[in-house]
């Protein structure tokens, strides 16, 4: 895969960071979704947006004035263009919304601030004049965190820190960089690899996601086995709020009471805005090695996950898809599942890991597939997201969905929310294919990602909106995560909520209170 | 060492668990302490308790009532000796307060709930008739965690959960362990043991401590490097509180907004009391191999230990003592600094983990000692809390205290803690030797911990209290951690409130008001 080009996507940021995506649709794929009875053209094109009008910004005179004095009148922008940027998020449902020309949830301004200072002004602001601001960074969300409950407040703001973009201090001795929240992946990336550091973090939003949004949805990169998962990275933040500034973490580990940046790490921009991050980061690795593996079963594959897992040695990405999965992916392949392995860090720590990994893998009855489905994924890694637009062209409905569990409720946890999503989406009268795969391990557990791929109905959001209320229903009843690592939002907000009782929920109000007694700060997300 | 008695440990729980304490000084420590003026006798013996007058008790009778109701007349307790049992913890201040016949801090009862429920219903009974209730389990809190606030309170009680004492689940397949909280470590040990798993979690309280009591005050163990800390363990947790059951974890992990099991973890019995946790355990280890290295100085073996940390491999245990307690250690040794390695795990796991470590140390201008130094140490871990009445038998003061910071702060850090620790005491007219060593390891940092000798003055608690706030200043002013793995309680409250701020401490208010809007759970610590 070409990396793209940074200073494209800087400019192009509202579409995963891609300012390429693929034209249409592998012709495989358009051959399967025949099968589903989707037919291309049924559906009529997306609305040009171009076309389409705004609802009139009602933001109040006063406190568009008290933002400009904030961050500089330039720094304010009421523009179509740019309050059409920040509409929403990435979810398939945001498309769908996107695609008819839904845009009711503009905000009504977008406030560029440039240091924290102006973060905390900004949020005074905002708590004085009663506005609503929904923290934006690279605005990816695929649970509607970008979407806030308009009513009771004067108006809305998008509050984007793209402007806090630099890698602020680097401590080579502790290995650690302080990164401002506006910065892109790719461009964290670059700046980290020029001083010879990786952060290591790799989520499929990678292109278009900032270190903010990583932070404040308790982001999971595809070589968490490896990195971590980024709530692990994070030692310290700085957190702007309407009440001031919470600055966390004067040591990697203490007992200083509870672990106040746990609260701060998923906190979806309802209790502040994250302006930065101190992160823990690794040299670049000298060393890649990424392969496949195929298992006969994902009972197989499960069960060699978990021995590298619990007993090591772990590979940095670690990763098994179901036989659907592994069929699209490996068309015309060795059928059974795919397991890809890949291998990141010093030569011969590698080749030592390597060696042991796949000495697990082959006793646990997996055959050796080579690199070329270890290296096929890998530069593949970002593209499915682009797919989606195609898929609605072609009048297809796709959208994932993911949750986690202890290893022992797994395989029961699959089951129930296969069997929900088929049976909701075929009552529906649209069959559906549902693919699986497990793509983050813990000595515990593990997730599960599921990919839904349907007809549309007519009504595409009403006929998704049952099928993720079936499939989060399955996933309370067995008491496994609401969600893994696409957060909260708005969308499992009710299912969060549910979960964590009336007590753990009070105990968020009382949280935002403290911080946010307006209750600007991203309202109905989350809490 | 020959592991104690456990039944009798069950018998006698309030002297860190141990029944049987060292007779004396060893003679090198005893010539020792003559070089620091310590004169033996005169400071004149410890008060005998049996002949001590405690304070009456002022609990209401109404209020006593309806403990009994709730958990049975027979399990609530106005005995002298449960309530002797009950008074403060085991920090050098607390053991010389008791020494002097001080225990106005007594509760006037101790309540011993025997399920969650009741301890629910215990909340609920001092919520409504304002009695402070102090969570205790094993009792050994160093930093003042038992000794609450009484002012505004109808009375006082210990709520022991030694009757919650099972191991209630043990997942294999998730390698999972549900233990109540009343577990001493070595009962906990014991029975999953008995299954073929170990929690791998032995702090220097591991006797007399008890699985609560680890996560209340987030307890790192001496063998952290290869086990995780207790916060680590935890996936997931039941809080009993005032307001109700709060019940978290899910799933190892997952982005389903703040994981409030940190908000739990630290929290010292005022947010609520852990009645049991869920944790990640391990096969108990075929192979346990201990050394020694000697380092030339407190810089190289701290280099060493940050290589190991940061490119692997991790031994299980490592430690490096300065020159001071490496002589102390290792009397008429090899001079220099003590480095302990500890390796658990598969037999091949641990021979190669040991060999590449083996070969790094060696890299880093380590010398090694064999298996004695390391054996030593392991069979002694545990005992020299034990010392202290001795030593204060001897006219000695001896305390510790810790701390943590990422690498690049350590060499200033070590250096201003020790000066402020004897400057302070010299001052005082007690000259100090102050020891130290890292004892616990992270990517972007280590824990720091002191142990100070010197003779006692007239009033040794107002001699220490003076040291401490001298090293706690010292520690603020660095920017480090409060406090690694001792906790807050009374003794830190104030600077941990000064290090999270005054919108971090409103939080914890804000928090506390919501689990604990009567304020009763252990006021005054933490919080």
């Amino acid at each position: 895969m070409t990396e793209p080009d940074l200073s494209v996507i800087d400019q192009h940021p509202y579409r995963w960071g891609n300012p390429n995506p693929p034209p249409g649709l592998p012709e495989a794929i358009r051959a399967a979704l025949g099968h589903l009875g989707v037919r291309p053209g049924a559906r009529g094109p997306a609305v040009d947006l171009s076309t389409v009008q705004l609802p009139a910004a009602v933001l109040p005179e006063a406190a568009r004035s008290a933002l400009a004095a904030a961050v500089g009148a330039e720094h304010v922008s009421t523009a179509a263009e740019d309050r059409l940027a920040h509409t929403r998020g990435w979810s398939t449902p945001d498309l769908l919304r996107l695609r008819r020309g839904d845009v009711a949830d503009a905000p009504d301004a977008v406030v560029f601030p440039g240091t924290h200072d102006e973060v905390v002004d900004v949020l005074a602001v905002c708590a004085r004049h009663r506005v609503a601001v929904v923290p934006f960074s690279g605005g990816t969300s695929v649970v509607g965190g970008l979407t806030p409950a308009r009513a009771g407040f004067s108006g809305v703001v998008a509050l984007d820190v793209r402007r806090l973009c630099r890698l602020v201090a680097l401590d080579e001795v502790s290995r650690t960089a302080t990164l401002q929240a506006g910065l892109r992946g790719p461009v964290a990336e670059r700046l980290l690899n020029e001083r010879g550091f990786t952060l290591g973090h790799f989520p499929q939003s990678f292109q278009g996601a900032s270190i903010g949004g990583f932070a404040a949805a308790r982001s999971a990169g595809q070589a968490s086995a490896g990195y971590g998962r980024f709530d692990e990275m994070v030692v310290g933040l700085e957190l702007a709020t309407p009440r001031g500034t919470l600055a966390l973490g004067h040591a990697p580990k203490s007992a200083a009471g509870p672990d106040l940046r746990h609260l701060v790490l998923g906190s979806e921009g309802a209790l502040g805005v994250i302006t930065s991050v101190r992160v823990r980061v690794r040299p670049v690795p000298a060393s890649r090695v990424y392969e496949g593996w195929r298992f006969p079963s994902f009972a197989a594959g499960t069960t060699a996950l978990r021995a590298l897992a619990q007993d090591g040695p772990l590979p940095t990405v670690l990763r098994l898809s179901d036989e659907l999965e592994t069929a699209v992916t490996l068309a015309g392949g060795p059928g059974g599942c795919l397991v890809v392995t890949g291998y990141e860090g010093g030569a011969a720590e590698v080749a030592a890991r390597r060696a042991a990994a796949s000495a697990v893998l082959a006793e646990l009855g997996g055959t050796p597939l080579g690199p070329e489905p270890g290296e096929a994924w890998r530069s593949g890694r970002y593209q499915a997201p682009y797919l989606r637009d195609a898929l609605l062209d072609a009048g297809a409905l796709a959208e994932t969905l993911e949750t986690a569990a202890f290893w022992s409720e797994l395989p029961a946890l699959r089951a129930a929310v296969t069997d929900a999503l088929t049976t909701a989406l075929a009552e529906a009268g649209t069959p559906a294919v549902v693919l699986c795969h497990i793509s983050h391990v813990y000595e515990t557990g593990a997730s599960l990602y599921f990919t839904v791929v349907c007809a549309q109905a007519d009504d595409p959001l009403a006929q998704w909106a049952a099928a993720k209320q079936a499939a989060t229903a399955a996933i309370l009843r067995r008491g496994a995560a609401v969600t893994h690592h696409h957060g909260v939002g708005t969308d499992h907000r009710a299912a969060h909520a549910e979960q964590v009782g009336p007590l753990g929920t009070d105990l968020l109000r009382a949280v935002k209170r403290a911080l946010d007694p307006a209750g600007v700060l991203n309202p109905g997300v989350l809490i």
